[in-house]
């Protein structure tokens, strides 16, 4: 794409990002008065910075499990190769799935689902996940504690 | 925590967080227009969803690669058991670890690591990780191609 | 299920139970003496624990070696994700199955088999075991030595 | 033990075994009634399997869930093997570990544990199983689905 | 069969067995002098041993790579579980193989193959092995060094 | 070694040993009937067959089952690579031990064990094996058929 | 085949390979005088090298990296057993294939393959090799360091 | 390094490139005959070539099975962390082994090794190998047949 110069992410870009990062609501003019900047001059990085794909959105970061979302599991989902994509588009189509990669390593997909409870989680894996054609092996575990879990940064 | 109550999140709630998660920004006057609130109503609401933790914080969606973090990378990394808690807490104070869990199945951490390139990977995982006490083996990963990737949600 | 509220378990049901568990034919007057309640009350309470589920049933305990059952057998059965619910009822219903569960992790069914000796055991897997569609995989071991291995709670 | 030429088994002996281990509570009267027995002979024969150990004690099956057990994991714990015989003697002291098996396969233990949710599973995890000496890694899985779970025989 | 109690292996016997498992063209009256036994005594025990089936055969132990057969290989050959014995049946009559085995564990079969060379071993895999209908996966390994390798005992 | 022109074996010497190994007793008199030689001839060679070690030593093939080894376990040991040479050193001297190889593949000790049942077999585990310095892991198998053995050929 | 005999390699000429091996464009002259040997011999000495084989051609190192192939990566590919030549030549055809073996141990093919960055990676992947008929599963890794990479000896 | 400009490889040096990977020894005067290039220009092109790094070195490549080297292996090397590049950089030091890199995956090392036959690879394995400290199991497997082994380019 023509633009990808304006992509540049220079030193003040970086300070602006980190502040947005940490609070996505801040207001232009308090960020120009910590950086010493214009509230215009502000909007206006803001605003490159978003038409070129640097900051993709501004959201909120929702608690799954205060959301009822209490069981949060990973799968490694084992597909006949030839299957693979068409099995990755649909499960990204799944109002229960959260992720779905795929890696080096074997030919799985890696996937993160988030359901409210047990009796989902198996009417899930049932009915929804080991229906799916293509599926030979499907590997569960569940999330037994944070230590990290860094929001801001797309994966 | 006494103010549980004030947890429970109905369907206007709902609504409100559904519009955050897609525009962060988004102003408490705009968000009222569409779901007929006062903008009052809009914040107040809000600003509970805050307090009680359902909502966590505010932030933007920064795209990794841009921001020159090219290499996308899961690891599993097996401690010796009496070591897991140590060993994950010390990664998680690491700048280029992004999130780190302990889940079912294997006693492995399970950790994504956002770097440059090939010759930072690699001098994290020589200096960084297989030089942290009670590491016994670790497995990694790169990312290949995206199928979904939900932000807003915390996994 | 409406009658949910009956199933509270207070201190007094938890005492009876533990009774109960370790002679499952001691006479509710005897419970009442040791706790100090009427023959009345104890089976008052015994009844509503049996109705709303807690106690599910009294059984006795079998030694399966000396019923003849000398070799006592885990399996982890493979299947296509597709088959595993029909091929986990058959299971169940082969009179050779002890318990057959599906847990997270692989999407193997864990099996417990007891049989006479490896002469059955043989036939078991050769015959009924593997004669069915649907299964791609299995392992089996066999008890070595029992450490503990409780009664009375439903695993 | 002198003793064993009593524990054979005949065919009165196994209909009454069925129909303890159906109700553990059935009278000895209402038994002698259904296979034309004296009460006197019920019981005597009970008796005597109860000496030579085939029936080993008489219970109650208490569903765990309603007892507030409702998390039920599997674990495969590795062991140094000069401490496995220890880690296992050690694991059946603890009141979590509904069983603890040795089978062939590889030189893992076998272990049942009942928990009631996710934080007492995760403290259970890093705080007594992980703490003990010569474990070396650790797997553990979550039931999902009980397709059969015959009580009565000790697996 | 009837003749099972003809199977009792004294002391005596098992002595002449084990001078036999050393020598097995040993003459009866030498076996007789050492044991302190009539020659005609020795035949009849030798010729009681072979009837029951304690010994099975007399044979000699060939050094198979001094017949040209240099390479000793271990398969472990994954089937479709319904394919298994028809799989075992087949290779059991191919020439290379010299055992075959089901065991607990994964529902592989255990093969072991000798053959002259590298070459004949590619062709042996690639031709007559992977060529056969129901195999899935196999597993090989090549003998690097024999600590000990009991020649008597039928394994 | 000089002699080791004398180890051609040509097609006579095979036609003997094949009539040896089916019967290890034939005499000389019969194998020279048989192959139209003299019975001086036979034996001269096979008195040169055994001094080059083409044959290692006549023996007879015993039913471990019927001699009370009803039990035939196969072993992947484990070891620090460093105390595998004297681990296989000291099982080899096991009398419970059949067979014990080093092969490629993972370096494992591959290894052959007969025991009377599967209480000789968890104490050999247990009190012979585990305790042996410098193993770290082991996996046991079960012998559930045998499809073919040849005896006769050193593996 | 008849010339075999000429393929014995001795010391000078073990020598001359050397001295080609760490500098293939070496004049005949110059090795003769390193070598104390004449042009000539030198150069029939390369000649009948060549002819039968030992030396196999002359050739340079690139770098891939600095060939624009950024990312090395090893596939461990499984194949349906019945399927693996097929597959095998099918992939030695791909010019991102560098090598292509066939091993011991898992019935998987052994490849390793040199791309640009992980897009013409990602694209190798999903739409060359997983379109392959007879793959069943595929493991890749990424190189991360080289710590020796000898050229000159054909793996 | 600032000459990192001249590394630019354009369609002439790719042609050149394409000669010499096929015979290393094409003398500069053939080279520009085909090219239509003056002897002077392929020479500077070639210099250029090879002092940024494009051209490695000019090298024969030599029949490792013709030389002595009938036995190709593969291993994969298991080390605690800590002591991986302590362990790789000994390893490079073996005149054995042909190569040795750091793989994503698996916290192991992957090695080629060419040796005579098999005595060598069990001396190389027990005593040089698992000599080394810091390795905790070892992977080996052996080359039983080469579908494609492209020469020329640096892995």
């Amino acid at each position: 794409m023509k633009d990808d110069y304006k992509c540049k992410v220079d030193t003040i870009d970086k300070q602006i990002i980190e502040l947005l990062v940490k609070d996505g609501r801040m207001s232009y003019a308090d960020i120009g008065k910590e950086l010493d900047l214009s509230r215009v001059s502000v909007r206006s990085r803001v605003n490159q910075l978003m038409e070129c794909g640097v900051i993709e959105k501004f959201s909120c970061v929702v608690n799954s499990e205060k959301m009822g979302k209490g069981v949060s599991a990973f799968f490694e989902v084992d597909c006949e190769p030839r299957a693979l994509v068409d099995v990755a588009e649909n499960l990204a189509n799944n109002p229960y799935v959260a992720s779905c990669y795929q890696m080096t390593g074997p030919s799985t997909l890696h996937m993160h689902v988030l359901v409210e409870d047990f009796i989902e989680l198996e009417s899930f894996v049932n009915n929804e996940l080991y229906a799916l054609e293509g599926i030979t092996r499907v590997e569960s575990h569940i999330l037994l504690r944070r230590f990290k879990s860094r929001s801001g940064l797309k994966l």
